[in-house]
């Protein structure tokens, strides 16, 4: 096997005691998983001797406890700050990748900054930002807004924290530590900069208090799939999660965020294009149906509806006939991009309120695979040669039994098939997704001075 | 030994290589270890080895780029951000807590109290916030700021700031969580409260997304010694690190802080007063003279001057005489009790700038204490028994090589004495400093009602 085959990249997505929103009443999930630090670290070790890229957290700043009847029922109103979480599995680990969700809506970009290059330098290189602008108005109400900012202001701001963020990490060229104890000169001086940010959101004078980090600049993800979020992906992201029902659809949206990237000097194979899958998978497939069906029937009614309605952004379904069409909504502030999705997926597939909450229960919008190893492997391997995906975001039913079945059954069928890898390539998260280390703004300057 | 008797607190205050501004140069320090993990390791685990009851990390959300040639004669400059690099000392450490400075002025309150809880989970109930209203315009520079907030507008907002990140902490009563997988009821909703807080600084809906956490609330902890410092203090820490230079100032802030409490409902026991100490241990009075002077002759005056000038207040000493008195100083925005402490050492001692500024290159303000292990022990005994201190925050010159020293030398002599601990008395860091564990105000409502 040539070296420089493209290979598939996988994360692994980890949520509390799994994605199915009614993992926790599965015997086998860990029940009081989401705040047990052991929980996590099993699960990531577990990702590891796979040889997964990378585990990766969402986040939600708040909780939406207007559904308190259907919120009880779930796993999901409390769990770990992911950052926190990750520094702490940083040191339980060794090659996989740390990959955190925090909003640019509600946090500081010094803070920001600040908080992913110590994960960079606790890591040794396997820190990652998911930047969110996040999409709900439970969130905006903890942090002193009337009402959630809109859409195109917080893509606005998230531009420009982007720009603050990745300033700061270039504070210190990577060559400023002398550390001469004879001549006391800890520092060169000329290779730290001060950023002088003044722009329209933020006023950061800097310089960062963090030395440059292993990766440079730690790997910048977003999820985002609405325009403005592509178009912020194109110019920013180095990574995509994002949601896709169809390959079809997988592949007009591979084609045209990769498209994008021309105009930002960049090349397509510096942004991984990465589709959550939710994966059930058993011997047969009558078994792995068994087992998603085992699943689906610990949905509480109320809490199937609750899901739909958060989905759709914050409308009350409860008014609706459960076993009727999806009505047409109206036009809201949440997130467009995954409202879109839901309506075009009940539309095509005539689906009911039911259908379509049973349809999302699990995977939340993303693909449902349910299969054998095999076919399953089949699938990622056509969305993967057929560009769809450049790898994928394991979304694992109920944990930790799910990852580890994944581990153990898809994942040794993808390495025979040469599509993943057996060993990791480098030690930082950057150099296993295969992205090039961003050189640092000033020291280029330098170099271009030098050769003018 | 009678488990009443009244013991001695210790808290291992770390910094980089080690609290002298010169500590770098010391052929013993882990040179690079500001940025490494595993240097941090090593000093928590030796602190919990000999039962310290916290580990204990300053900050500064900034760098003060003013004085470059100064700065750059420091390992000051770079280092981890405090409460990612706990989130990884808590995998490595069982027993000791974790405390971390985070700034009221430049975060959100919804945030702080989510990730102290969060690390509060991780650790098993070992986390403590330092409160600090920060004091420094590089800082507020970061942030959007044009000029640092006046005091008084800090410390409003911090007193508001720890009104909502309590209440936050007490979103979740602790048995809210009954997780019972047959009638699929994960948490009883009567027991999940919305804060609503809406003041002059913050509006705050609520609830926390993280359960109660190990000691309902992390053990919080204050430095600010100016009267207002002074006053929230009584009515909000658990805890204050203070700077004194003799006893007799000691046990007038003792007495003056814990008759504070009496009029916020407080038992004097409450609230654990430990100043901080430099030690610096030899065989004999001598050697330990040496290995100072040692430390001393490290600094270059203007790393000297730069520290003493950061200390007053931001103002430039090196327009006067290094060899004179230090001069009249302005009116300035900065911490009011540290620049105070100074002058009045100064004034007391008739000392020049530079007898200043290597009298603070150590200990910056805090005591610092020359000798060998009996006097040292000696001296903590006195402070600690005529009421000065509740216990002290160790300060050690140089990492590793002097906290191993306290570790090996100072304490067995406490012990020796029944004034230290020689095991663990619980597990979290609430039990071992002996404070009580705050009820949930939600949970007590009920209680008064059923019994009204």
């Amino acid at each position: 096997m040539s070296k420089a085959k493209r290979q598939i990249k996988l994360g692994a997505f980890l949520m509390e005691t799994g994605h199915h929103i009614a993992a926790w009443r599965h015997p086998d999930t860990h029940l009081a998983g989401g705040l047990d630090f052991s929980h996590y670290a099993q699960l990531a070790q577990i990702a590891e001797r796979s040889k997964f890229d990378a585990v990766f957290f969402a986040d939600s700043v708040g909780i939406s406890d207007t559904n308190l009847a259907s919120l009880s029922r779930t796993a999901r109103a409390d769990h770990f700050e992911p950052l926190t979480l990750l520094a702490a599995l940083s040191v339980v680990t060794k090659n996989i990748g740390l990959i955190a969700t925090v909003s640019t809506t509600f946090n500081e970009p010094f803070n920001v900054a600040r908080k992913f290059a110590s994960l960079d330098h606790l890591s040794g290189g396997r820190s990652g930002w998911n930047l969110v602008t996040s999409s709900s108005e439970t969130e905006a109400l903890n942090f002193g807004f009337e009402q959630h900012p809109a859409h195109a202001v917080r893509y606005e701001r998230a531009r420009e924290f982007h720009d603050v963020v990745t300033g700061l990490w270039d504070s210190w060229e990577d060559d400023s530590f002398i550390r001469d104890r004879e001549s006391g000169i800890y520092f060169d001086p000329d290779k730290l900069h001060t950023l002088n940010h003044r722009g329209k959101h933020f006023k950061v004078r800097g310089p960062l208090n963090v030395a440059r980090s292993p990766q440079g600049w730690p790997v910048v993800v977003q999820a985002g799939a609405s325009d403005a979020g592509r178009e912020l992906a194109a110019q920013t992201a180095e990574v995509i999660f994002v949601a896709h029902q169809t390959l079809d659809e997988a592949k007009v949206f591979y084609q045209d965020v990769k498209g994008r990237l021309v105009k930002y000097g960049r090349q397509p194979d510096d942004l991984k294009i990465m589709p959550g899958i939710f994966p059930v998978i058993g011997r047969t497939h009558d078994e792995a149906r068994a087992k998603f069906n085992a699943l689906q029937d610990l949905i509480h009614p109320d809490v199937g509806l609750a899901l739909l309605s958060k989905m759709t952004g914050g409308v009350d379904l409860s008014k609706y006939a459960v076993d009727g069409p999806l009505p047409d909504l109206p036009e809201t502030n949440g997130g467009k991009s995954r409202q879109q999705l839901l309506f075009d997926l009940a539309r095509r597939e005539n689906l009911s309120i039911r259908d379509l909450y049973l349809r999302i229960a699990g995977a939340r919008g993303h693909q449902q695979v349910v299969g054998t190893p095999e076919s399953i492997a089949d699938q990622l391997q056509q969305w993967f040669e057929e560009e769809g995906a450049d790898g994928f975001n394991i979304m694992s039913p109920w944990l930790p039994g799910g990852l580890t079945e994944f581990a153990e059954l898809v994942v040794p069928e993808l390495q025979r098939r040469g599509l993943f890898r057996t060993g990791y390539e480098g030690t930082t998260l950057r150099e296993n997704l295969g992205l090039p280390r961003p050189g640092n703004r000033h020291a280029q300057a330098v170099r271009q001075r030098a050769a003018g």
